[in-house]
């Protein structure tokens, strides 16, 4: 028998976990996402469960809306903290673990970027990680002197032209051009620093970083786009995507469409990890599993349960909640949200069966099982070519991590799935990935 | 007799310290301004000794020219870290010491400076403040689309509104707008989330934060120009004004000038505190600092030296450097160099002596003597109306803090000008400054 594939583990630790809910839980602190000493918790804990890396995912700006009316007063997506410094705070309280911070190419600029994030591999030892996102929502907008987001193909075109100045900065000091030679006095080899010199469509940015190559080289590049073009930049230049999906058969089609992709743009396949989030509700018995889940679902009150079918159904406050879903009055469905809905219908739920669904894992994936529902069902994603790994999006935090490791680890090592020590300190070494070469090297 | 007045101290940890030569000290890791260790060290050392800050100036490009040829691969000045990310590292392994990191408002958005310096002042419990600049160099253009920098006025117009609609943004939530309330499931209270709607020349921007109120009410605002418009932003809003003055006269003219106008916006002169910059070679005799300062200087070699000179001066290689200084061939003259340079005519000084003097503390104000010599002369500044305190530019880092803490805090301290203890663990209570009103709180 062939040795079983290694897997990846993500841990999301955005807001007080996935639930929307979370923060009505016995064990949560409703005020933790605030608190530094929460994430830090949560960031030790899965170092210590040697997980590749946590995350924060971001917007930036209030995009929850009150929608219905009432709604908005019952979310804790309402607070967070910028995940820049949060992960920046944690790189001095953690050793090993990855630090994978969200942000926007649409109202960035590229140096800053590429600055700040070198910064946080040297001050992490090699373990900072770009989640390269575009921003697609009026609320955004509206904080970054425009009125309406910027259409698609737009930001896309921004955003590819951004992660190949970024990644140009990145070079601009070859691995030994340092020289500290005290002697002569020469700080530094000055044909091994590189002025970028880019001037494109969208950005003319000269250069050079006054940051030297990272201990990673680079940051990790992370993608989290399902759309056709934000799978083009992934294909080019991320090493990690970060994806949702309900089914298995159209995770292998992304997957395969993917990994192909890498590979015309010269990649090998395996240097680009594909890893769908999921969010699991963990039992030492099924009825244990099933439980926990019913115990939060009950905790989301109509009148914020309804918010999340707002954006395709629009208000349904006037029916009734254990009744059928009506038809949406707009065909615009759009994003993950679209797949819950989907499944949703072909299984006649009820309005208040729907918005749980939705609200149990923010339109993401839910597993709710024993860990050896789980563990077989990631083992079946992973051989089935669906996965490389997971993003762990604990509904309520930092119980559903603490639940993973007690109940899931154990199960995945047993079947050889997952580490049992780190490969190495950078992320880099820990996802297996081979260090970038200096385009200006010889 | 009265009891002598508190001074407020920072320090400045920017590169490996603020002497043209301070890498090549035999002390000096040349390779610690990219070192986490490095400012931890510092950060860990200045709060045992109890003083108010740690402060990272910052430029967002490559400033230092290689003018002379040569000059450049010389230069320190060449290699740092982001100064957000590095304090954020620094909040997670300090509890007291407040964090001043510098952003400028001619390449930055306020919603990001906001939301950032926010989280940081969560992160930390209360101890951040932001150093508020304008850029005016090509370099920094160059790196966001530009290929001149904006103009005096543009650029001071922008920084006004820019910190105004921040401030804004630091409102949004009041104190009392969360309510965390598990058994009703409401969140937070509505009406104490309020929305910016800022519509001005430069800005665009709705609000609001998705970061609650932080420990500070804001983080501390400190500005850093001696120009005129500089001067306005600081009347109105800056908790802390860091300058540059070589004596005292202009020093007191320009603290008298401050004051009065803080008074004008009907702010209370005590509440915005005037720190001048020095930097400081301490010895436990005169002979001993004169040694110091003397050893230092002779690493500055002339292909260096000079390029302190070229802006005001041209190219001095043809000159002999131990020869008289030339009229310089162009009257343009500007910024603190002016003041050194001004100096270093009455004194006739030979180029090797003017760029010496330039060179030992980046153009600021240097003294050189025992303790009791250089607490005479901050004792003098305080006493005569020229400061509230200083902001230390050690010449080398880290041995001139340990110089200083050593040598010269235990004068301070016999003399009852200098704190024991903190008073608070926010950087305001230790500024003793009083919180900010939130602009909606009844």
């Amino acid at each position: 028998m062939s040795s079983p594939k290694q897997i990846s583990l993500g841990l999301s630790m955005r807001y007080l976990g996935y639930h929307a809910a979370a923060w009505r839980h016995p064990s949560a602190d409703p005020d933790a996402a605030s608190k530094f000493s929460h994430y830090k918790y949560i960031a030790q804990t899965a170092e210590a469960a040697k997980l590749d890396m946590v995350f924060l995912a971001d917007g930036i700006g209030l995009r929850t809306k009150d929608e219905p009316p009432g709604a908005l007063r019952r979310s804790h997506q309402t607070l967070e903290l910028e995940p820049l410094t949060l992960l920046s705070a944690l790189s001095s309280v953690t050793t090993h673990i990855g630090l994978v911070a969200t942000a926007s190419t649409t109202y960035n600029e590229p140096y800053h970027i590429a600055r700040k994030w070198a910064s946080l591999d040297h001050l992490s030892g090699g373990r900072a990680g770009w989640n390269i996102v575009t921003s697609w929502s009026e609320a955004e907008a509206h904080n970054f002197n425009r009125d309406q987001h910027m259409e698609y193909e737009l930001r896309y075109d921004r955003a590819t032209e951004f992660v190949e100045v970024v990644k140009g900065l990145w070079d601009s000091w070859e691995e030994d051009a340092p020289l500290f030679d005290k002697a002569s006095g020469i700080f530094f080899d000055q044909s091994k620093l590189h002025r970028l010199d880019h001037q494109g469509k969208h950005f003319k940015v000269k250069g050079p970083l006054t940051i030297k190559r990272t201990p990673q080289g680079r940051p990790i590049l992370v993608q989290a786009g399902a759309a056709n073009q934000g799978m083009e930049i992934a294909a080019r230049s991320a090493d990690v995507v970060y994806c949702s999906f309900f089914d298995m058969e159209a995770a292998r089609a992304y997957y395969a469409d993917l990994k192909a992709r890498a590979a015309q743009h010269g990649r090998d396949p395996d240097s680009l990890k594909i890893m769908p989030g999921i969010t699991l509700f963990i039992g030492r018995t099924r009825e244990e599993a099933e439980e926990k889940h019913a115990q939060l679902n009950a905790l989301v009150e109509p009148e914020l349960g309804l918010s999340y079918l707002y954006q395709q159904f629009g208000d349904l406050s006037a029916y009734p909640v254990d009744g059928p879903v009506p038809e949406p009055p707009d065909p615009r469905i759009r994003s993950m949200a679209a797949k819950a809905l989907a499944l949703a219908r072909r299984d006649n739920l009820t309005i208040r069966q729907l918005y749980t669904k939705v609200a149990a894992g923010f339109g993401g994936r839910v597993l709710v099982g024993t860990p050896k529902d789980i563990v077989d069902d990631m083992q079946a994603w992973v051989e089935g070519g669906a996965a490389d790994g997971f993003n762990l999006c604990p509904p309520v935090l930092p119980l559903g991590l603490d639940d993973f490791v007690e109940l899931v680890l154990p199960e995945l090592r047993a079947r050889g799935m997952f580490r049992t020590e780190y490969a190495g300190p950078t992320l880099r070494e820990n996802l297996g990935l081979t260090p970038p070469k200096n385009r200006y090297a010889v």
